[in-house]
């Protein structure tokens, strides 16, 4: 709960009520909705949300909250997974929610610019009658500014990449209010830094993302699913491991343990084997993924795979995905009023079934449930540590297993997040997975936010 | 013709000798050879060219021209096309031919790392036995360091990606001489601002790469290539464009004017038609590249392209893309004695068409030839205006038409630069492309160089 106390920067809050009238919002439910996201941190409340319509209106906000030396938060739908958007140092939070225009589609370029507010479902929605899709799919259905500000991926990156890949180029409102695009509309250039790689991961640290241009893919003429359980992980994981050295282009393959297929059948009320399973997607022409299916099934039965159960349709398929999308809700079910405490390293594939098997112990050790899931094409895997909230112990603990993992993970030259960001949670670990480096990284935050009013305390102290 | 002159940064040199002996050169001959690249502009040798064999050496010589405030300037083979490696200011080259080792080929992870003087070519034939290979093939065979340092990309660029996409990750010198690592070796990471990408394409102004690590791929089962004249440049790059947007995955697809094609002809002694030509390659399963040749071969009949040559042996295969890569070399042929003046622009592929036919008009009221050529599927080509080097007219000439060229790419929503990078040659080019974008980067040169020694004078002015 909030306190409805007098706003740390009020001289800011009166101006921006003073330009932004009712669309500036102090009521404690909306400064308690923008202070918490889908993580187990607790709530930062900002002191007034602005509720923003344009990338001028922002540059306005930005310029006015840099005079006034106060912090400037981003938020799009509040679903990132490391503290993000939490208002720590309290300020403004600017919602983009309400930029939600999709600006312009160019089918025949395989290219779409979107205001940072639209969300992925939103946008592969629009565009579906021409026959395009947007690929990269976070669990929830987040605003394409997070997605960028997060480097986010998800299911299909192992094929399609990550936002890394699949932004072409960005609007962005930096921290003195000028408005800058970070690239043109090619397809690839060689003109100067990569501003745009640069502001993607950035995580709302270096401005304001307002404008996403983003590649667009044909659908696929055949689109084929599969699902199908292992008598142990490793098993699981040498199976993924053969597909991707195979250079087979899988277009999704996804770990869920046993305990979390369990969990999914209750929850999505399903009938799949309780057993560590995968589930694949193949992207193709009818006859090239027909070509995949066979390697794959082949590679899997080499492994003791099993019984592939395969979805053709697009209800089947829907079915089977919204099953793995909903795989964290499951989670949270198998313990009532537990919260979840994530972890997300990705480490070199090779090296992927010894992080996995020397963490399963640590996973047998734990006093609590843990689920384990992941994009093992990439390489990246997810606990879920399903804690007490009311039990510091377990907090505690789940905090020694993520600090155990991430530095196994570094050791297999590997890093601690591979798409869920940095936030709050990993400041420590960025230093140890980067070294020196991170003072490059520091270097770059004080030239670009002088003050460090955009979105501080995350990724990087700068004290 | 360099003359023989006391060097102006004396101490600097004299410290280099006395630490690394003959290692040091000041012979005029070195000097020359290392103030120039392949591109047209006049000689500008360093005064002290140190050739170098580790990270730690490269690193003693930065630390020692940082307290001498002297230029640094890497070198790898000297093949970048617009005076990237030119000592415009005077200082130190820092030759890395000599880090020339395979330093980790992970053939179960598709990557390897290598120092920054190994040459693709280098690197292809060195894991030819794994059955992988590296895919981005500028013209020349170009030490990795360099691409990486340029962004370089080439024919394959249109189904693998360009530097920009094959980098994994970079160990780094600094301005200061401290030595970072850009990233770990997973595939993915949300690990706080991407630095690889960053060094990616900076042309050395920020720092001197020293190691690479690289994506590799899988040689296909089968590669097939195609020769196909068609009756005009719009209808060859009408076809480019109807196979990107069916989303056939073409390896490669590379335009080449009439003159250039008669050109070819004559300098690698074939019989193609003269007239606008794609020559096309296919990867893939057999079954899936029998596929994709059906459908291209039908696109094309649309506009006219007929008699497909096939290149099935990779001895015909070679033959073919050995021309392709000696169109450069052919096309100075057509006018003995001339020098080259290349432009590089690249624009969304919708507006490729209107943009090559618009260039066309200046090509052809030119008083000097002028070939084009392209990595077409990229939206990327380039003019090779054949300039006499006694004319200063022509020079002029060449200018006028590549800056009208440049502004028409820009006015299309293109770049100035594709693959070659900005140099010495595109600095308003780039202001212009950029707009308030490129106070971003000279604030980040600013702050990792605060001397301006790193490659001065390069992508950017910082007076």
């Amino acid at each position: 709960m909030v306190a409805q106390t007098a706003p740390r920067f009020s001289a800011t809050v009166q101006a921006l009520q003073a330009r932004f009238g009712e669309r500036v919002s102090t009521s404690p439910a909306v400064r308690e909705h923008h202070g918490k996201d889908e993580s187990y941190f607790p709530y930062a409340p900002p002191d007034a949300v602005v509720f923003v319509q344009s990338t001028a209106e922002v540059s306005e906000i930005v310029r006015l909250c840099a005079r006034h030396k106060t912090p400037v938060i981003a938020y799009g739908t509040g679903t990132s997974l490391e503290g993000h958007i939490l208002a720590i140092n309290g300020g403004i939070c600017v919602d983009l929610s309400g930029m939600n225009k999709i600006l312009r589609v160019n089918p025949e370029d395989l290219d779409a610019t979107v205001e940072a507010g639209v969300t992925r479902k939103t946008l592969n929605n629009y565009i579906k009658d021409t026959g395009l899709f947007f690929p990269i799919d976070p669990g929830a259905d987040a605003s394409l500014g997070g997605m960028a500000s997060t480097r986010a991926s998800g299911t299909n990156a192992v094929r399609y990449g990550t936002m890394r890949e699949n932004v072409l180029g960005l609007t962005v409102v930096l921290a003195d209010g000028r408005v800058i695009r970070t690239a043109r509309r090619a397809k690839k250039s060689a003109a100067g830094y990569d501003l745009t790689r640069l502001f993607v991961g950035s995580e709302g640290t270096l401005g304001v993302i307002t404008e996403v241009t983003l590649r667009l893919y044909g659908i696929p003429e055949q689109i084929s699913s599969a699902v199908c359980a292992f008598p142990s992980v490793k098993a699981a994981v040498d199976t993924v491991i053969s597909i991707i050295q195979s250079g087979i282009p899988i277009a999704r393959v996804e770990l869920l343990g046993a305990g979390l297929m369990d969990a999914v059948n209750k929850f999505s009320k399903l009938d799949h084997t309780v057993a560590p399973t995968l589930m694949f997607e193949f992207h193709g022409t009818k006859n090239y993924v027909a070509e995949q299916v066979e390697a794959v099934e082949a590679l899997a039965k080499d492994q003791g795979g099993a019984n592939f159960r395969w979805a053709h349709t697009m209800e089947e398929r829907n079915k089977l995905w919204q099953a793995r999308h909903d795989a964290y809700f499951a989670s949270l079910q198998t313990r009532p009023g537990a919260r979840a405490v994530s972890t997300d390293v990705c480490v070199p594939i090779s090296r992927l079934a010894e992080c996995i098997v020397a963490t399963e112990k640590d996973m047998a050790a734990a006093s609590m449930p843990i689920h384990i899931l992941g994009h093992v094409g990439d390489g990246n895997f997810h606990l879920i540590m399903l804690i007490d909230p009311n039990n510091p112990k377990e907090l505690d603990e789940s905090h020694a297993i993520n600090e155990r993992l991430v530095h196994r993970a570094l050791a297999l030259d590997g890093t601690c997040t591979g798409e869920h960001g940095v936030g709050i949670g990993k400041l420590d670990f960025l230093v140890a997975e980067m070294g020196d480096a991170i003072s490059v990284m520091r270097a770059i935050k004080k030239t670009l936010d002088p003050d460090n009013i955009m979105n501080p305390g995350k990724i990087l102290r700068m004290n």
